[in-house]
């Protein structure tokens, strides 16, 4: 699956997670299709190239569905992540509980400050960042959530790759590059440029881009 | 500009700032490159797309330099940003000091909560959300973060829409679209879903797109 896909495919399935919770057994393509802004086309494409096949009339079996899904999405696994750096956005991060509806558990955080990781009050357990390496290995950690500050985003990074984790989510305002791990495998990077987003909208808003297409939504939300 | 190229340049932008602060006053293409991690030639092209001419062996001055991209960045106006939804992301980043370089400057912030807004121990004023109006009208806000719960996104959006702010940055999990506003201009919108980010990777991880490419970087980050 391509990016786009990927995001599609993930906006089905949250769908199909609350259409179950509020108790319907059957979906159309057509609601898929709202929930995740696309067509009904799309989405019956999607499914096609996934060898998903759905009753010509009755719609998708709901639960049925999930289940291809999940697997075809990977899920099911531990998904467990850790939080490098516990300062605001590492806390307000590790208290956000949005993470474990998608199956994805904050296991750890990690700190140099001693009354940061000696802190019993927080969601999560914090330890010194001398115990990183042991902690991975211990937790089966996959991913890392890099929220330290800018001077040691770099050094941060090479010591989770070390502990050999592959995927790093960051969110310093230095740009990660995808590196050769001793694995022999590439690292998977995120970037999230808080401050980049923002220039990029004022940017945006001072140079507006030729408007080349009419408005094609009628409802403001996209998906969840 | 297109998104790549804007990114580029506002990296070359920050790295001059940097430069300067410690005192240069050239630099050469090579460093910039460096320091958006491109190659020189590109850095070379995107000047000469922009008319922004160096001397051939003595590199480029940084002041002018700096001045010349400000212009085409667009700094220099009022880059006023408010915060909606002061809960933990919210004031997390309401207290990061990093946007100030870049000239954004964090405005007000607005909750519904009166033990939220009424607490002055914060950096920037929080208003209670039915003076949104107002208060954006007389600050000039062009900007708006939306930091408030799913439930109440779509909601948020619509009112910061009606008081003209035509530039969003969505930290909720609802994924918001451009829309047509009343001036007859479409919204400017960046979704950061963080729960989706952290999706992607763990999928990714799972299954490893091919390799079909060397790596090529030596340093592990990138820009700053």
């Amino acid at each position: 699956m391509n990016k786009e896909q990927l995001i599609r495919v993930t906006n089905y399935y949250r769908a199909l997670i609350k259409l179950r919770a509020i108790g319907l057994e059957r979906v159309f393509a057509h609601n898929l299709a709202d929930a995740a802004g696309v067509t009904a086309t799309v989405v019956r494409k999607d499914f096609s190239q996934l060898s998903i096949l759905g009753q010509k009339r009755g719609g998708y079996q709901i639960v049925g569905l999930i289940e291809s899904l999940s697997t075809i999405l990977g899920k099911g696994d531990e998904q467990n992540a850790i939080i490098l750096g516990c300062g605001r956005i590492g806390l307000a991060l590790m208290h956000y509980s949005g993470f474990e509806s998608d199956g994805i558990n904050i296991v750890a955080g990690f700190d140099n400050d001693s009354n940061v990781y000696s802190d019993p009050s927080q969601p999560t357990p914090i330890y010194p960042t001398n115990r990183l390496e042991e902690v991975i290995r211990a937790l089966k950690v996959k991913v890392a959530i890099i929220t330290v500050p800018e001077s040691s985003a770099a050094d941060t990074y090479r010591k989770i790759l070390d502990a050999d984790v592959a995927g790093v989510l960051n969110f310093s305002p230095v740009t990660l590059k995808p590196t050769l791990m001793k694995n022999g495998t590439m690292s998977i990077v995120h970037n999230i440029n808080v401050g980049l987003s923002l220039e990029q909208i004022f940017y945006e808003l001072k140079f507006p881009k030729k408007k080349n297409v009419a408005p094609l939504h009628e409802s403001l939300i996209e998906a969840n």
